[in-house]
C-alpha cells in the first residue's frame, strides 16, 4: 500500500463515519418523534442542539486533521439539518391527516 | 516518507489536536468561574456536560479511525475531569480565604 492510498483510506473511514453518525441523528430524531416528544419541547430541541454539536465537533476535527475537506463537512451538517426537516414535516402532516 | 509515519504523523495530530481542546475545555471552565457563574448553577452542569460531550464525540472518533488508541482516549477525558476538579477546588479555597 503506498501512503497515500492510506491517508486517502482514513479519509474515505473519515467520512464514512460522519454519514453514519449523521444517519444516528436522524434515526434519533425519528425514534423522538414516534415517542411523541414534540419539536416544541425544550428536551426534544436541547437533544438535537447536543447532538448537532457533537457531529460539528467530529467534523471540525477531521478537518483539522485533513482528512476532510472544510466545505464538504459543512454539506454533511447542512444536509443533516435537512433530513431533520423532513421528520418534521412528515410528523406534522401525519398528525394534520389524524386530526378530521 | 513511508506510509507509516504518515499514519503516525496523523494519530500524533489527533493526540495534540485532543489535547489543545481538553485544555480549552479548563479555560472556558476557569472563565466562567472567574465571571462568577456558580457551579451548582444548571447552566454551569450544561457547558461541562456540552464540552464533556463533544471532546467525547472526538476521542471516539479518532478511535474509530485507529487514530488514538481506546484507553489512552479514555484517559484524556478521565485527565480532563480531574483538571476541572482542581478548577473547582481553587475556587472553593478562594471563596473561603475571602469570606473572613
Amino acid at each position: 500500500m503506498s501512503h497515500v492510498s492510506d491517508i486517502e483510506t482514513l479519509s474515505r473511514m473519515a467520512y464514512e463515519q460522519l454519514e453514519i453518525d449523521a444517519n444516528r441523528i436522524v434515526q434519533l430524531i425519528e425514534v423522538q418523534m414516534d415517542n411523541l416528544t414534540m419539536p416544541q419541547c425544550p428536551v426534544y430541541e436541547e437533544v438535537l442542539d447536543t447532538q448537532m454539536f457533537g457531529l460539528s465537533k467530529e467534523i471540525n476535527f477531521a478537518v483539522r486533521l485533513g482528512l476532510v475537506d472544510k466545505d464538504r463537512g459543512k454539506e454533511i451538517l447542512e444536509h443533516l439539518e435537512k433530513e431533520v426537516s423532513k421528520v418534521h414535516d412528515a410528523y406534522y402532516k401525519h398528525k394534520e391527516k389524524n386530526r378530521v
